[in-house]
């Protein structure tokens, strides 16, 4: 029912809006897999039902499942919760999802990106990922919005965009050699440029998570609305994320958008460091070639990782002396939106938080 | 997204309409499996795209596919075809699917029946059945319409209602032991009232597959409009079906209808007895418990398993004389609507025919 579009947005008019934007409607996908998830998912389904239900208090909500957690996914959400079967390898909705455009008539599409589990065959977090990779193709039939396919593997948590043609990414990432290593930067520039409809890119170095996403922009820095950004920074300088959250920051303390605009940079502490419990660390099926979970290991927990809905903001709280201080500097960023927190130390066992298992769909 | 309303649709003002009522839209499901469909179920599913691009020609079609088939059924169908994930044991949205309603305000809403495989454990046509028993629920979510659970073993087959009140079935299927013994038939009686909104439930004796579907009454006799009825009919004394094509024909002509009206009762003529040849025997997986397919196995073809849509009618042929008397009987019955052919062999080798694998949803 949809069409794949053999052209791109940037030529046809249409552009990524900012997460800000009016959403039609917000996309989760079910965790699952008990080789990333402890205990069967059960703690994450929790977790992930907990988001749903948060969201759902501001905009429409619809959770796509592999069928043989279709019933018991429809039994845990609540009942205005939409529950839809699209099979996945795990739960990223960021990461696997389509990134939706809009343009000035109020039509809505959708790029659908080359997907490979964070690395591929180089440093790929699973394999397969040939469920993850039929989502976009899946959601654009489902609703009826033509598609555009980039060749380019890339993640939606690995961009932000102010809607107004300038994008935020990192360098650790898109230039990755499980990525795209057959591409020039100025060629995966080019990619951006076509298929969100940006003109200016801003390259910060890196992320928090090198073993995980590859240093994904979604944990470190975010647009509060045009012109206006977020940046994580951690006061502790014996904290090997200290400088390069520093330098981050200066990038962006540097930038020029792309409407010529110096960026207003707010920022966020980070959480506390979060250490794997002995509990946490239990009841994970071992499967070959994923990253072994050790009690001690650190998590790459980050009140960045929050989402922006209709009214809202979801924010992930980690029961930490920080989580007042990002609940009060969210609230005054967002002061006419209601900030809500949700419990985010299981979701980020599994490796993210609220803004990589979410994708908005902009209202048209 | 959708309630499950712990009502009836009788008491809420909600009915059937008849198939020859406008549709929104037709839901199909992908056939695959291999001990149901000869080589790999690719002739079974050639046909079901020459019946979901005839469809669409008249309205919108949505295929229902399992996640390992979906790149091939989304390959296959006329893009203009929806595809989405829906899994199942086999295609046969008639039965395992939902039956839609609509009230005076234009509100949709659904009844998801209980099915267990025509029959269940006393003589179904395969075990589980339990990817089919979800497939209302899960259209009823995938559409945002609310849903009635009955709890009554029935399939969509089984019935044709005149809109207005009325409904056809037959005793052989409906009061069969592998459905709802623990019912009585008044019992049975009060399920259709209730779940249809109809007064009267007219009675067939038999249909002309009891090994299959236990004598579906979309084999035999269906409505045209309200007042007006077509049942088939074979001049050939010697078939073993004569007498019981008779015998609905009789019953027919005596019925009244919940309105009061006497039924204008036409006649079709069966096809040709069609016998599977051997290459139509071969390339089917052996499987514990399913009727082996011999060659000069006799099939339940039928005219009457045709489809109406918005302009249109899509009718099985056999490549056999009656052909053009079915076409002709059909495209005078129908005047105002296109009459549409479609080849029925193959699908009947699994035990159906056009109508058999559609589900009409009305419009709103």
């Amino acid at each position: 029912m949809s069409t794949t579009i053999d052209s791109t947005p940037r030529a046809d008019g249409f552009r990524m809006p900012g997460e800000f934007e009016p959403h039609a409607q917000l996309w989760m996908l079910w965790p699952q897999r008990p080789d990333n998830w402890r205990l069967g998912a059960k703690p994450a389904q929790r977790a992930w039902v907990q988001v749903a239900t948060a969201v759902s208090q501001f905009e429409p909500v619809t959770v796509g499942v592999n069928n043989d957690q279709y019933e018991n996914a429809r039994n845990l959400l609540p009942a205005h919760v939409r529950v839809v079967e699209i099979s996945s390898n795990d739960a990223w909705m960021r990461d696997c999802g389509p990134t939706f455009l809009v343009n000035d008539k109020g039509d809505v599409r959708l790029v659908d990106w080359d997907f490979n589990a964070w690395g591929g065959l180089y440093d790929g977090l699973y394999f397969p990922w040939d469920k993850d990779q039929m989502v976009p193709l899946k959601i654009s039939e489902l609703e009826r919005v033509d598609r555009y396919k980039a060749h380019l593997v890339m993640e939606g948590g690995s961009i932000h965009v102010d809607g107004e043609g300038t994008v935020i990414t990192t360098e650790e990432c898109l230039l990755s050699p499980g990525r795209n290593p057959q591409l020039s930067r100025e060629e995966i520039e080019q990619h951006l440029r076509d298929y969100l409809n940006v003109d200016t890119v801003i390259w910060l170095a890196k992320g928090i998570d090198p073993e995980e996403t590859n240093g994904h922009v979604d944990d470190v820095a975010c647009f509060v609305k045009p012109g206006v950004v977020l940046a994580a920074i951690t006061e502790d300088k014996a904290d090997w994320r200290y400088e390069l959250l520093q330098d981050n920051l200066r990038r962006l303390q540097a930038a020029t958008d792309a409407k010529g605009r110096k960026l207003e940079v707010h920022t966020m502490p980070m959480p506390a460091i979060m250490v794997i419990t002995e509990d946490e660390a239990w009841g994970v099926d071992a499967a070959e070639g994923t990253i072994p979970r050790v009690p001690g290991d650190k998590t790459a927990a980050s009140y960045l990782n929050f989402l922006i809905v209709n009214g809202g903001v979801i924010m992930p709280a980690f029961d930490g002396p920080n989580d007042a201080v990002a609940l009060s500097t969210l609230q005054r960023l967002f002061a006419d939106r209601k900030v809500v927190t949700v419990p985010g130390r299981e979701i980020v066992l599994g490796g993210g938080n609220v803004h990589c298992i979410t994708q908005q769909q902009p209202k048209g």
